[in-house]
């Protein structure tokens, strides 16, 4: 993998740079929809081509649980299973199994936790969800990590922080020994909101030569303000010439204010949830379908996008198709959703290669929260 | 409307034409997708148009009762309200409203019924079915009929078809006091199995010079020999010059019966239904994909078709994504299935143009049976 920084804003510590994976380039800044399940909810891989998407996220826990990752690699792996020839980076499924917690017994080996759909016990090591993601092929892996809650004890934090260490260290040893044809690794910093863990666990990754640095454990509850002061002593200490990764964020007010630390890298289930939810993002503001004030709007979703949906139908139409429980309004109002995040992330792009990232960000944030706030 | 009967088989009564609507030419004979709400369930426009879908059927009863016709007519117009822009046919709702029986007070004058979303009291009536299509601006509206359930009493059969006969005449009247920007109106045939109703129907009817006939009160558990029966006394009686139309039928086999007989137009849940279900047709046969002998099938759903599902996806990923829960297994099987029937439709005409729909016939059901039966 490769990663190529175009600017540097002078202003802000973002970068606008292009990564180039075994399929294809992705541009940064770059948002990445969520494909849990091999599919990005509700929407087809050509759609999704048609938006844009250069880049998208699947789940190494989920997709070995069901259907299993070898069914997958029969199939050719999970490009040609599900029909998408561009980037896929897997989680490795820390995030999921450590919400199992009740259920699950964790040691340094591992964790041992019983699949929810056969009762079976089922192991995941370092080394272990190495193998899943080689099996399924995706372009970039995860390493295993223990996520922690929030709040959270600053003891029990550096545990899980020096234990992710430990297992992404093992990640990169297995990796080394399997035929993986030229699959990617990142880190993943963990450390909850505490400073010196933060950056213990920065310094720690960053002497293995991974491909990337994720951050992890954000976006769990601590609010906006903690994560912008994590993100400002995590961010600028990760190596500068690899992509960086914010997991799991986020709203346009988070994409934007990491992006300002410097992130490059987003993945948030925000615009297909919301879109199954009657609740669409547009420039002016969110807009929640099931509100009697769009019964008879002619106007699309936003009037100003150039989306299918915004192209060809109106608030009233896919008002209708959520109370007539029709499944074409979840459809069009994700795709809305996701296009509406890639002009999002190709608006950033355009204002740090313009050296105007900062002015960009307020006039964005500004217009929205007016609205929202009506 | 125009209809024009391109070529008629020697030896069979199946007709292959084309017909003009205010949307656009529709080719014959035809199937179409319906779209009750004012969508083809999970499938966008652009999807229906790359099938090659040319006409699709909405229902006037359930758009008048939510989100009512005035609302359509206020966006342009229902093909402007769903961003269809070829042909559409609207059912006046007949069926529904005579499926409510025991909320429903029926009069010569109409019925009067319950909303089920507000429980207010709604009267339907010839003209009022009119008015509703009018508003909707459909390219082909059915008139209020009464349909009687199966089995059926013949005087009971007999007065719903006197009355049927009564409706559409005032529906005739009503249409021609207003403005209705060249919408057909077709009349509808009603009798049950009853050679004399059928005939009787046919005869009334043709009186008054409709847009097209329809036959209604089939394919409702009468079976295919008995269907096939009354379609044989029926169909041949009825205009040759305009388009006949088989409603709510329906499988490949019952379709190819029916075009034997001289039908010209179809509509069925059928391919959307069963594609909800994970049931799919393919030129072998059905396919259920629930089955577990699909987990690990690397082949599309049928091999020999050419529509976007068959072209990316395996059977194991569509049965995975169905196993999922995920929507858009319900897209890519509803979507398969469409361009089955089209498919079949096409192969239809050409072998009524060809002179060779009898054993076009012959082969499509003797492939299909011998593998439905494995």
């Amino acid at each position: 993998m490769r990663f190529r920084i175009l600017r540097a804003d002078n202003r802000s510590k973002a970068r606008c740079g292009e990564m180039e994976t075994s399929h294809g380039t992705v541009k940064t800044p770059v948002f990445m929809p969520v494909g849990t399940q091999a599919t990005v909810k509700t929407l087809t891989p050509v759609q999704l081509r048609e938006l844009g998407v250069e880049a998208i996220i699947c789940n190494a826990y989920h997709l070995s649980l069901r259907p299993g990752e070898q069914i997958i690699k029969d199939m050719g792996g999970i490009h040609r299973f599900m029909g998408w020839d561009r980037t896929i980076v897997t989680d490795s499924g820390g995030y999921q199994v450590f919400s199992l917690r009740n259920i699950s017994r964790t040691s340094d080996e591992g964790v041992e936790f019983s699949s929810p759909f056969t009762g079976e016990r089922i192991f995941f090591s370092p080394e272990r969800v190495i193998d899943i993601q080689i099996a399924l092929g995706s372009d970039i892996m995860m390493p295993f990590d223990q996520c922690v809650p929030y709040p959270c004890e600053r003891d029990d934090a550096k545990e899980a922080m020096l234990r992710t260490d430990r297992w992404t260290r093992r990640c990169l040893a297995a990796l080394s020994k399997r035929e993986s044809n030229g699959q990617a690794l990142f880190g993943i910093v963990q450390g909850s909101v505490f400073r010196e863990l933060r950056q213990e666990s920065v310094e720690r990754l960053g002497e293995m030569d991974l491909d990337g640095y994720a951050v992890g454990g954000l976006s769990v509850g601590e609010g906006r303000y903690l994560m912008n002061e994590v993100l400002g002593y995590t961010v600028e200490k990760l190596p500068w010439d690899k992509p960086r990764y914010l997991m799991g964020v986020g709203s346009p007010a988070d994409i934007l204010d990491a992006v300002e630390h410097g992130v490059d890298m987003f993945d948030c289930v925000l615009p297909t949830r919301n879109g199954r939810n009657g609740c669409a993002f547009t420039k002016g503001g969110k807009i929640k379908l099931f509100n009697s004030i769009y019964r008879e709007d002619k106007r699309p979703l936003d009037d100003t996008c150039d989306c299918y949906t915004c192209r060809t139908f109106s608030r009233a139409y896919l008002r209708h198709l959520f109370f007539a429980g029709e499944i074409l309004a979840l459809t069009l109002v994700s795709l809305h959703n996701v296009y509406f995040f890639q002009e999002m992330m190709r608006g950033i792009r355009e204002a740090v290669l313009a050296g105007t990232f900062v002015r960009f960000k307020e006039k964005f944030l500004e217009v929205q929260e007016k609205e929202d706030s009506k």
